[in-house]
């Protein structure tokens, strides 16, 4: 069901190469970005590999994929120190000396002498090139990549740091790497939230299903993420342009199924529509918060010019803090509980009067571990929004830990926000 | 230098088995958790593979590592559809076929009849295994893993879902893969914050650097995550507690000289030890935050049972809030603009007074892209803490994007309330 083992007509091997990467600290990031490159103009990725600062180790994953593969790219080893080993693993496979540049040595000198300082003699090791294999200028770095071919395979040899490897990537894509001949693979990815997995399947199948028969087909995955599922919908294409062309309707006939369940269709997140949706209504808010601590009002606050819309958060853990700052009454915290719809939409609308917004919300809920009672268990939150002539209350039951619980809730809360904004929020 | 490759004496290829992981969207994980428990039994992890659901190339990423490497760790693969590929690719390396196990397959019927269901027919694939090869029973899912050895090389096949895989993966370290002579690779983490990488570095290397020459050798690898530096400490050892006899005075000897900048050699992140303080002293606390926009009072309640020493949050974006909320003085704001120590100051005094808690906290910048002044560039924070008889005021310049800059800020005030609690502050 994979777009790229679907459709790709050139396979790539990528290798990032990094002791660091061996250990149980850290991944590799960079094959993300190559592989979306690589899709683009029509290479399938095959296997990804991580090795260390190993030379024969290098050299036996480059040898298993010379002659299988029509492009290894591989990133990072390309540095001053004796840890960095890629171009003397890519000598090896290519049976040839390595040789000064004296361009590339130039170039490095040059590079010091602008912060006026001289170079050390260990950056010389970054001048050297395996004679018959061809250099790739690094604009943002010292280490130059290498470029060379064997056995029908193109190999590309790029620094490990992202702002470097990206350019040089981009270059090589627009000179020497060989494109598809029908184009390549691009993606669309429209965002859900609200309902599960299954229940997006079941809606979303019929639709998507005939796609993948069709010509061209169109793949689709799906990804549950927190709080949300993505439907990744993958194309070949000549371009973007084309793609595009291809993928409106089924984004539409999708969002038509779907409906208000479906947030985004450009990438934007959550917090990043409602903003856009509160900005161009001119619309202010301001959140109470409990159990989800200050998240809320963190994520509203991520998106770039919040400040114009979003007046103020209150987080109140303590039912004090609930009384004397929202104006939440003493009989409902008795009557209802900490955790309950009356509750939430005192939160929401005490928040709203003070603030003097055109929105409330208030989360109140058990994030746990702690704080279970018998009616209520851990992940139980009661969701309100306030607005001038409407108002919410939602209660769900989200899974998971602390964590995860207070990422749902905020997401839900978003969510219910957005839906108001839209006028489909009727209960 | 880093600890895998230099005492390691058995070495593993790990591989993931999944098409979703070769597209732009996914990373492999796993391989996280299997490192650190290989590493402790003499394993160093020499290369990782992802590869995509496609038969002949899982069997060539198998056969370059087998006869190379002591183990091959392959996750994912296993499961009933036709993309679950793994098994045959095994069985084709071992030119064995594939065999019905009535055993399996009695189980597998036996979890499915547990919730009143008839097993699929397609779940018969899970019953099947590579004649030589032996099954690796599975208590939490449907799909068995499988073991094997082939030229001198242990094969464990284990399924993709970490909670099914992980349990698996200890019974076979327990019982079938062997461990190396010496014991293995253990590891303790050194967490500070408040200093720059090349500042930790030239303090620490002079203390851990000769350890790498130590019989035996201790390697150290030093980690810049946002808004803190990582040190990790790698030991052989026959066991944890061997280890921790070694680590513990080369953790002192660390922690002596970089002084109270360490905040954790126990895995606690800075909110835990946070709060650990405040609950072992019965200290409360509430923030005030601009800036950062909710997420210091999100990364405080992020600890379970933060409820018994977090009291309140206000997040006040605009002046009226920080007036009419927390009681700032409109000529303090007119005489040294909201982004400034004696606003953060009386932030911090507000919301302490109104909350009654013993420290109160308050966090003002410009986190970007807009905002900046002349004067006050993007990343400008001023912090503020009080306390019974103590009130500290800093400010910082911090670098990136705004969500960059809201976590080095929240960092920077979760790291002044530790030094305030410790009776280290004083500027």
């Amino acid at each position: 069901m994979e777009a790229t083992t679907l459709v790709a007509t050139l396979k790539a091997t990528l290798v990032a190469v990094g002791s660091e990467m061996v250990t149980p600290f850290r991944v590799d990031t960079n094959s993300l970005h190559v592989t979306e490159r690589l899709n683009a103009i029509g290479y399938g990725v095959e296997s990804k590999v991580v090795v260390a600062d190993d030379r024969a180790a290098i050299v036996r994953v480059l040898r298993a994929a010379v002659g299988t593969v029509d492009l290894i790219v591989c990133t990072g080893g390309l540095g001053p120190t004796e840890d960095d080993l890629t171009r003397e693993a890519l000598a090896e496979l290519l049976g040839a000396p390595l040789e000064v540049d004296e361009a590339i040595l130039d170039g490095i000198r040059a590079r010091f002498a602008k912060r006026g300082l001289e170079m050390p003699v260990i950056n010389r090791r970054q001048a050297m090139v395996p004679r018959g294999a061809s250099v790739v200028p690094n604009t943002f770095g010292t280490a130059p990549g290498l470029w060379a071919e064997a056995e029908g395979t193109q190999i590309a040899l790029l620094p490990g740091p992202p702002r470097e490897m990206a350019p040089m990537l981009d270059a090589l894509i627009a000179s020497r790497i060989r494109s598809g001949p029908g184009g390549g693979l691009f993606r669309r990815v429209l965002k859900v939230t609200g309902r599960t997995e299954s229940d997006v399947d079941a809606v979303a199948e019929p639709i998507y299903g005939p796609w993948s028969r069709a010509h061209p087909p169109i793949s689709t995955t799906i990804l549950a993420v927190l709080g949300q599922i993505e439907l990744h919908l993958t194309v070949p294409a000549a371009s973007r342009l084309e793609a595009d062309q291809k993928l409106d309707p089924a984004i539409e006939a999708l969002r038509q199924a779907l409906g208000d369940a479906v947030y985004s269709v450009d990438g934007r997140g959550l917090e990043q529509v409602v903003g856009d949706l509160l900005a161009a209504r001119h619309v202010t808010i301001a959140v109470a918060e409990s159990c989800t601590g200050g998240l809320l009002a963190s994520r509203l606050t991520d998106v770039p010019g919040s400040s114009s819309y979003f007046d103020r958060g209150m987080v109140c853990y303590s039912n004090e803090a609930k009384i004397t700052l929202l104006g939440v009454s003493r009989e409902t915290l008795a009557q209802h509980g900490a955790v309950s719809e009356p509750v939430a939409h005192e939160m929401a609308a005490g928040v709203r009067d003070r603030a003097g917004t055109t929105i409330g919300v208030g989360v109140t809920g058990i994030a746990g571990p702690g704080g279970a009672t018998d009616t209520k268990p851990v992940g139980t939150v009661a969701i309100a929004v306030v607005a001038p002539d409407e108002r919410l209350n939602r209660t769900f039951r989200f899974a998971g830990p602390r964590e995860q619980i207070k990422y749902q809730a905020a997401q839900a809360a978003l969510n219910l926000v957005r839906l108001l904004l839209l006028g489909r929020a009727a209960r």
